[in-house]
Order: C-alpha cells, then sequence, then structure tokens
C-alpha cells in the first residue's frame, strides 16, 4: 500500500431497493468507513444509498468518481435480474460489459462446469480492464475500475473482502480520535465547547453526541486530528472543562 | 392526512460526522423508510449521509427539495457548536434564523427560565416560517419548512416525533409487499427469476436477496406493488417455479 502524506477521501454508494425501503438494516457503511479510516488514513465524505436502477447508477458513478478519490459500492453484483451494478459502472465508464477470464476461470471452478449455469456465468461479466477483489467466503469476486470499489451487499461477505482492497489503494494521513464520556447534558457544556472548537478550528474537530446507557444521559465527546499533540492539546482543555464543571467521566 | 392518488417520493438527508466516520450506526434511515412505506405510502428514493458542514448541507437541501416530493433530516438540531441544521437550512431557503416563539415557550417551561441558557436556547432557532414538529420525549421540536422535516438524530427521540409529522404529508399510493423466504441459493433461480420480473415488469417489483438462518443459505424473495391483485398474480408465479424446482419454503 503506498502512502501519501495529504488527505485522502471517498464515498460509498449503497445499491439496493432492499435498503432504501427499510427491509434491511444497512451495515456496511459503518464497516467500510471504520476500515477506510483506521486500516488506510482515507475519510468517507459522503454516502449515498440508491434504487437498483441503471440511470441512477450511473449518474452517481460518475460523479462521485470525479468528486473523491475512491468510490466504494455495495450490493448488486449477484446473479439474479437485479444486479446491474456491473453492467451500470460500464456504461458510466463507457467500456465494454464482458466476460473476466479469470473471474469466468474462478467460478467455472468453484462451481464444477456442469453447474455453472447462466446466473452464475454472470457475475464473471464486468467492465472491461477491470482488476479483481477476491473473495474468500463465495468465490464470486467484487472489482475494481478507475477509483471505483464494487463490493457485494452481504455483510459477511464483503468483510471477508476488504483486506484485498488494500493493494490498490493509497493510504492517507491517519485520522486520530479520542472520545471523552461525560455524565452531563450537551446543554451543560455547549458554550464552552463551542470556545474551545473555535481555538483549535483549523487542526482538530470536535463532535458531541448525546447517549443514554445504564438508564443514565450522557455526552460523549469524539475528537478527531491528523495530528497527535493538537489532539492531546485539545483533549486536556476538555479535562479543565470538565473539571471546572465538576463534570463525572465514564469510564468504558 | 390528505390522500393523493399517485406515486409520492422521499429523500433522508442524513447529517453528522459519526456516521460518516463510521463511529456510530445509522439506525434511522430503515425506522424513517419503514414508517413513509407503511404508514403513508411514500417510497424513499434517494438517502444521503453528509458532514456537519454548512455548505453541504446548503447544497443538499436545494437540490434534494427541488427533486422530491419531501425530505427529512437527521441530526443537527441539537445545542451544540456542530448543531448546524436549521441555520442552514435557513440559508438553502434564504429565510431568517430566528427564534421561533412557540419553540423558545416550549424549551423555556421544559427548563425553568433559570436553567434556559444560550445552548438550549439555540434549539428554539429556526427558519422564519417553520412549522413545529412536536418531541414527546425530551421537548426539544424538531420542524418543518416548505418540505422538508427536520429531526433529531437519536433514534429513540426521532422515534418519538415520527408520528408528529403526519399531520404536513400527503398520503400517496400504498405499496404492497410480499417475501417468500426458500432454502436454495439465489443461481438456481435467477434466469426463471428474471423471466417472472419481465412478465410484470410495468407492475411488480422482484428483489432476490440471500440470507444466512440457522447455518442454512436461502434467497429472500420480495416483491412489492401498488396493486394487490398483481401481487397475487407474481406470488402464485412464483409459487410454481419453487415447485417445479422442489424448493423447500422457510416459513418464518
Amino acid at each position: 500500500m503506498k502512502k501519501k502524506n495529504k488527505k485522502v477521501n471517498a464515498a460509498i454508494l449503497i445499491i439496493g431497493n432492499e435498503i432504501l425501503s427499510g427491509r434491511t438494516q444497512d451495515k456496511n457503511v459503518a464497516f467500510i468507513s471504520n476500515w477506510l479510516n483506521i486500516k488506510c488514513g482515507i475519510s468517507v465524505n459522503e454516502v449515498r444509498i440508491i434504487p437498483d436502477n441503471e440511470n441512477t447508477i450511473v449518474k452517481n458513478i460518475k460523479l462521485l468518481s470525479k468528486s473523491f478519490n475512491y468510490v466504494f459500492t455495495t450490493g448488486g453484483i449477484g446473479p439474479t435480474h437485479d444486479d446491474i451494478t456491473a453492467k451500470s459502472i460500464s456504461k458510466a465508464f463507457k467500456v465494454k460489459y464482458e466476460y473476466h477470464n479469470e473471474a469466468y476461470g474462478i467460478l467455472e471452478k468453484y462451481y464444477g462446469k456442469k453447474k455453472f449455469n447462466d446466473g452464475r456465468k454472470k457475475m464473471a461479466k464486468m467492465p472491461n480492464g477491470a482488476k479483481l477483489i477476491y473473495n474468500p467466503s463465495s468465490a464470486a469476486p467484487g472489482f475494481m475500475i478507475k477509483n471505483v470499489f464494487s463490493l457485494p451487499g452481504v455483510p459477511s461477505i464483503l468483510n471477508s473482502m476488504i483486506e484485498n482492497c488494500k493493494q490498490y489503494l493509497i493510504k492517507g494521513l491517519r485520522v486520530y480520535s479520542r472520545t471523552i464520556n461525560l455524565y452531563t447534558v450537551e446543554s451543560n457544556i455547549s458554550k464552552q465547547l463551542g470556545l474551545i472548537q473555535k481555538k483549535y478550528k483549523k487542526f482538530v474537530d470536535i463532535g458531541s453526541y448525546p447517549f443514554f446507557r445504564l438508564g443514565k444521559i450522557g455526552v460523549a465527546i469524539v475528537t478527531r486530528s491528523n495530528s497527535i499533540s493538537k489532539l492531546k492539546k485539545v483533549n486536556s482543555d476538555l479535562l479543565k472543562l470538565v473539571k471546572l464543571k465538576n463534570i463525572k467521566i465514564l469510564k468504558i
């Protein structure tokens, strides 16, 4: 994995009526985003969830691949009629949608020649020039073309494949993060928190998130920065505020 | 709730760095989408997750409010510096960002005059002309302006408020849905499924989703339509296919 000494970003494009309709709870956004953040120093700056519709996929692939360093798609690369991601990405990049020789070989070997039917063969069709993302759990590979990575929608399969994206990615500046969990309410500290954010505006992002745990109300203060020393400084300011206000910290 | 005899759609705009970074698992998309579908006959056609950034929020509100019948935002309406949704929506619609008298009154009563500090007062600031969405769990109301509904990010609070959006919504054609869970793999039925989808193309959407349950692999076939009779017809075709292929149905 090559390293780049600056910020690298990505977008996630979740393709699937089942997520949009609320039938299925998406779990891929949090998983991919955490992995990109922690393992690759890549920040996810936008997520879109769209239906299994060719025009919509084409439009979004064109736009997101221009706007972000990387795009990760999930869903729509299986054997059924509603799996149209590979075909749509081919259209977006104006390349042929055709059998990928290596993918064809992998799938033929996995299913055996006799059981390698049209549905299964479809999973070997990809945009011309795509590189494979190997799939250790169910054989059918994902693919990468230009700056777009296509992964399946089933979380357990996606999770097993994600490390195989690494070889194609350029590592960005790592984002470090600290969390302090406080037994207080946001409006008790919002003014001072705003002043601390102002002071470190350029270097640290401070987020404030209410939580309910063990019947008690609290606030998680999350700080993020590319610089550990800046992160330490802002956290020392936060601890002074906590002491001043006599707030209890929840250790977890 | 007024009723409209045609399709009504919506977009969801999730505002929050904590969702984008993968720190927090979003639960609001599935909840809002299910509620809109089942209770209001409104289909969610797009979801976006974006950071707490004014320009990004303004741009997305402008675009989504033009493209869809309704837009639901979540997050960014609390008391801290990173809560900028109400201000950004005001900017998008070029209206003043100011105290809403009724919201001010509700919050002042809830906290008591002495404890009604600046952070808490901030939650009464809204776009001029906004209507309130009452909050039975923690007082601070959401708001509705033009076709945009702003709700909080904390799922339990959002869930308690959603029914209060109904009065402002026009009900669309209900989407009916049936699911058949099959003990088979997608590629065993993908060809025939494609043919059935082709036959009912205009009236019914057929989705195919692999699942793993109790150590077994299966496929959920989900059919959706505005017409119950069409749904019955497609499901009868599906059951013929299941019988032909000698596939076991999982009853749940």
